[in-house]
């Protein structure tokens, strides 16, 4: 039971976790396989592949590092999002090439952009998040997210706006966000404390605490978890057999069950990105942010 | 970890355990005692026992096998909660002869019924669905359900609607709506990702995910496990203490925990009836079913 | 499995722990260190400690058995609650002196004065539970309570309102509201349910289910568990560190999450009371509830 206040060795375990598994066979030659395929060439940091009866999108940033989000790279997704609610796709697979399933705000990206312009660009980012986060929540269709390794903040945060989240054995996941000087992003503040209890949500939220796949299980952020040696065959079995029902029994179940949170989770939404809107172009919300961050990169 | 996709040899499944535990001697011996008193002989599948301080409810279906429901069964039910809410007992005991507690809607008299008319028998069995579910909904004094066996569909979706869950440990739960290509039922779209958190509520509700009686207890659909020998006792035992309790205090502290529930679960259960009635009179989604419920009566 | 409906050994289990821990080190010295504190010498009930960047609230009655709470007891908590709201500490850290964090409302008082005067008393100490759950629900700045021993009724009640909950392996969570013919009290009829699932929170509720530290922590009535050597010094190094984050952020993150639950909260907190006043101004409400208690007293 040591101090497991994350947020202090955030970046460093993720890039030595990466460092380890760099081989990490199936999704390399995954992506291969797929950068082949030129009707996908149109993204650049993410993979969007239509298999049949769903598609598969998954997270492969070559602009970031450990599949961090940028608002460019939110916006590919919202593109994807887009296509395939419109497409004859019965649900949406979510998942990450790498060993990091997404490390959440590219922090690096942050600071960059906010020591330049304060003003515009704590709005551009903002509404960036606010538009990324409410393509999950009106999407329409069945999302399954698959889990291999890490996922923190953001994207951690859009969990529960997914509809399954398989997860590897690999798998763990933290919002260290008060750790960081932020306030909760993507329904978080909402959904954690609905899902996981006020009070292990708040420690996640408050104090950085770490789950687990096993832990994130038994607490419902998870649906299931898996070895990391056959997680892909795993999700890709149930995801076919899901894909085999009717569309429209798919869709209308889950329009029952999103129907009583889905307008109290756009407010939500509204709510915390004006939250981090305004501590973004307070100089004070800054400092305190720049100062946590700049020590980080020293200690790293 | 193999594919839990339940809806697949649910029936085999359920003939296979009943089969094995046919001289479950306590609810038999139970049965034949209550037969004998003439009070109860109104009743043709269920079995309605008045204790001291209690109303002790059995299914006992004559006329389904695996305490299944029809319209029939579920009027006979709503009658006897009618007659529970009217008298003199302060609680209500939910309890299943046989070693199966509840398989749910009965789908061969649902196939019959609906080739046969189905613009007509979609609605009225969507509404004996309705009526059975609201019935619940509207109980006034706690109820308490005693889980000896398999709980499926209706029979596992209902439960929430109940105050105090105490299941044996040779219980266990699944609904494989999607699987059997329907739309959610008794609230479960509202009450399942509530209790369980939407992961595995949809896991349940999309993939058939059966849930052992440990698995329902510890995420939170079951208040207690007791073993199977003793199970029986020891439910009574504590209904027997509930029993002694203030009849006010009891109505009114369900009245405190329900009240801010009540009309939201009576519009969901409206609206998952509508959903229920569409897809039956629609010759796409009957066919859908249909094809499904077939391909399982030839697999048997 | 034995039959845990513990209202029947309430008091004579917790005086039992009681005597076998009074050489709880580390909170007597920490008491007595605080009592030279003149600033502290306000209150007579608890012990309010000024740190740095932090309030910390100790339980330490003088008036009452094992913490219990009475108007007086719970007003001086209000009063200490209100003045950390308007100082310059970031958060509140509440805590207990003892082997007993709190065993909720004191019985003994209340049939003192309900045999007086049943209508002035049955007003006055409604009311008191009232402001002191309100003063809970309205703070703004982040609670992190400190669970050493036992936390009954009321004790327990109000967790759910406190923001992060640490736990000693040796607490234990109970809330036999109507095995003692009370309602609840606390939100515990809204926030129970909402934690717990309803089934887990009805039996606390209606059958004095007891929750180990364990079993709060996993169904979520509770952040981690510590064991009780260090627990003190684990609470203090999260809370510092904690502390060290900026008081907006704080601030902000707490009411993003509080303030879907705020107004729901505020109704349910009423609702409950008016119902125990109810309960206690009415003969047969007090007559059950005497006849339960003094049956106790003999019983110890």
């Amino acid at each position: 039971t040591s101090l497991t206040n994350g947020g202090l060795n955030l970046h460093s375990t993720v890039k030595r976790k990466l460092d380890g598994e760099k081989d990490y066979v199936f999704d390399k030659r995954l992506r291969y396989s797929v950068r082949q395929n030129e009707s996908n060439c149109r993204f650049r940091d993410i993979v969007v592949r239509k298999e049949d009866g769903f598609t598969h999108i998954l997270l492969s940033s070559q602009t970031s590092d450990n599949n961090a989000l940028t608002p460019e790279i939110m916006k590919e997704v919202r593109r994807a999002l887009c296509n395939a609610s419109a497409d004859d796709s019965k649900l949406l697979l979510l998942s990450a090439v790498g060993s990091v399933f997404c490390s959440g705000l590219d922090y690096s990206y942050l600071i960059g952009r906010l020591s330049n312009d304060r003003r515009k660009e704590s709005t551009r980012i903002a509404e960036a998040i606010r538009d990324f986060v409410k393509a999950f929540i009106q999407f329409k269709k069945p999302i399954v997210v698959a889990i291999n390794g890490p996922a923190l903040g953001l994207g951690a945060s859009i969990l529960p706006l997914c509809d399954i989240v398989w997860a590897s054995e690999k798998a763990w996941f933290q919002t260290p966000y008060a750790t960081i000087r932020l306030t909760p992003a993507g329904c978080s503040s909402y959904t954690f404390p609905q899902i996981l209890g006020v009070a292990l949500a708040n420690e996640m939220l408050f104090c950085g605490r770490k789950l687990t796949a096993q832990e994130a299980c038994s607490r419902g952020l998870v649906s299931q978890v898996f070895w990391p040696t056959t997680f892909s065959q795993e999700v890709m079995l149930r995801v076919k057999e899901m894909a085999s029902c009717s569309a429209v029994v798919l869709e209308e179940s889950k329009c029952l069950v999103r129907s009583f949170l889905k307008s109290g989770l756009e407010d939500v939404n509204e709510k915390e990105c004006q939250m981090l809107k305004q501590l973004w172009s307070s100089s004070k919300g800054l400092d305190s942010l720049f100062s946590y961050l700049q020590d980080k990169i020293y200690e790293v």
